[in-house]
């Protein structure tokens, strides 16, 4: 992929990410932009939508000639979609996927040219029908490099990403996975088992088997609804993603039991004094994680000497991603012998940016200017 | 209270829920409020901002010559300040509160004169500062008549009620707190449960302690957003509720660990069928909650004779919530002689209607119209 030149850009799997992810490219960075789907149905209506420019046969005549390629098929199937797309795309191809959990594929891809993605981003519906361009507007998108990636196409994911409207976050697979377990499908998890609770606690009511007024015109407690807005999401998904991050979920499970064995100590007890310390402890928790990042004072550029080895960017995307530094950009320069390059970081603010002089210095990177 | 005369009230605690019970009173029935707080600040501030006429020296000066009385304290005081106000109330007037839990104000007072509320309203802040006349405005209002509960003052009740724009339902006291500790009382528990889960995952990221970019503006997931909107609620007022229902609450947090067990094995066990069949359970339970009522073909009055003694509208009130009968409004009519009397229910469609019909048959009571 020449500067300046579009992207080539193949999308695998035009659902709802898929088919949003063409429109973004398309729209957004005049992408050209191939898709394949298993459904020829929604591959004739990603064209109609304009998520596509063209339709492809299968995925060795959707990935060949493309700059990059996103596997956007539902998490089970994406390990082995993945394989077949790095069998057919270029040496300089950079492939990546959407799915919600990411150690598997990245263990099954390795390859250099592999980089787990993952938006924060999606709808109510599924499917080609609800894709728009603007999906991806302000949205966090996880990426997952290995240490064998390639510094370069990790850069272009990036700048890619960025061109999208997204805020690339760089994480390890395993810590993205851990996270997600606690932030996504344990709470899908808690849900269900609510809505269960609450049809046995009405269907417990003396002489009242039937479901009446409590819930008739909505739920008694907003904390309920809000807390069960996502109960028995589409299974064709979620299947899926509990059983590919299994380890976790059930860890996070087996926490959360713990963690409510003790609460229903403290409550059972009936000491006032501990119960209030209890709840003001989940408040001070809730404010460490809304405790938000230093407000933009405009962007700060950073340039650092790294040497033209794969996995130095990456390694450098991880540690400011693990300390909360936001790179709004990035741009790496090779040197004219590719011996080693210089990379240009864009952060948010003064103190990010000396947070970020400090991390990279930690790693043996030359800071050369801020 | 003659028919036609504006209530006479008084509302024992102007909080958030006091003070706006107070506006709605006076703006929606031409109601007289006295008021009275331990703090006489609050006092103040609801008479400037119209939730109450008269500021009263204590609670007797509050309740003398009242139709009717609602303590709005915290739930931990309810019990007391309800006796209280038992011990200087007239014999007419009809004494209720706004508590989160029933069972227990309910037992301590035993009283003719007394029904336990519930209002599902609240606000985000609390105090009188945030109240506001149109607080309850389609909102449920739950109703706790015990055995002992005088018909005329329950309806009496109910329409004040149905006058500031809410929706009386009636419940057992034992029901209510077994609803509400599964339906408000375990999401707040939850929420307190997965803040803590997030800070420590996000803690255990390897080599970085720091929070960072994964909360910075925002969740990751927007189910962990909702499903810790409440958590750490504000501590003067859960402390109560949580030890206040803490039996109900105790058993629900323990049918929901039993949930978690089982949700845990069947995700471990990484069966797709049996992950899916889950999930879907989970909808379906989602799926009963959220059935509305039959759609409103306008009012039916349904008029029915019944004694006149103690209990018989409870009874019926009782009998029609538990099967999700809302009655919109009801009006008792006593005979020449007292010894009985008719009560007109309106009910919202004719399949309620009918229902209706059909439990207050079984109850004994006959139905002279529909």
């Amino acid at each position: 992929m020449a500067d300046g030149e579009p992207p080539r850009i193949a999308v695998v799997g035009v659902g709802l990410i898929g088919g949003s992810l063409g429109m973004a490219a398309r729209e957004r960075v005049r992408a050209r932009v191939r898709g394949f789907d298993a459904d020829p149905a929604a591959l004739d209506a990603a064209r109609e939508r304009g998520a596509i420019d063209e339709s492809a046969q299968d995925i060795a005549d959707a990935v060949g000639g493309t700059d990059a390629v996103f596997v956007a098929t539902p998490v089970g199937a994406l390990a082995g979609t993945v394989r077949q797309v790095l069998a057919h795309a270029g040496e300089r191809c950079v492939v990546s996927d959407v799915g919600s959990t990411k150690l598997p594929v990245t263990i099954a891809a390795a390859d250099q040219r592999f980089v787990g993605g993952h938006p924060l981003a999606g709808a109510e519906g599924t499917g080609i029908a609800q894709a728009r361009a603007d999906m991806f507007e302000g949205a966090t998108w996880y990426l997952t490099p290995a240490p064998e990636t390639s510094g370069v196409l990790y850069e272009r994911l990036h700048r890619l990403l960025v061109g999208l409207g997204a805020r690339p976050v760089a994480i390890d697979a395993a810590a993205h996975d851990r996270l997600m377990a606690c932030v996504s499908h344990l709470p899908h998890v808690l849900a269900n088992v609510l809505v269960e609770q609450a049809v046995h606690a009405i269907g417990a009511q003396p002489s009242g088997a039937r479901l009446g007024s409590p819930f008739a015109g909505g739920a008694p407690g907003p904390s309920f609804r809000d807390a069960t807005r996502v109960a028995g999401a589409n299974s064709d998904i979620w299947t899926d993603i509990y059983i590919s991050n299994r380890a976790e979920l059930c860890a996070s499970i087996g926490r959360t039991i713990d963690a409510l064995q003790a609460a229903r100590k403290v409550i059972d007890a009936g000491d006032a004094a501990a119960v209030r310390a209890w709840n003001e402890a989940a408040l001070a928790f809730k404010q460490r994680l809304a405790r938000a990042e230093p407000s933009g004072e405009g962007e700060h550029e950073l340039r650092v000497v790294v040497p033209n080895r794969p996995g130095v960017i990456a390694q450098i995307a991880l540690a400011l991603g693990r300390a909360g530094v936001n790179i709004a950009d990035l741009a790496l320069s090779p040197s004219a012998d590719n011996s080693q390059g210089v990379v240009a970081l864009w952060v948010q603010s003064d103190a990010q940016a000396r947070e970020a002089s400090r991390l990279v210095g930690e790693l043996g990177f030359p800071v050369i200017s801020t």
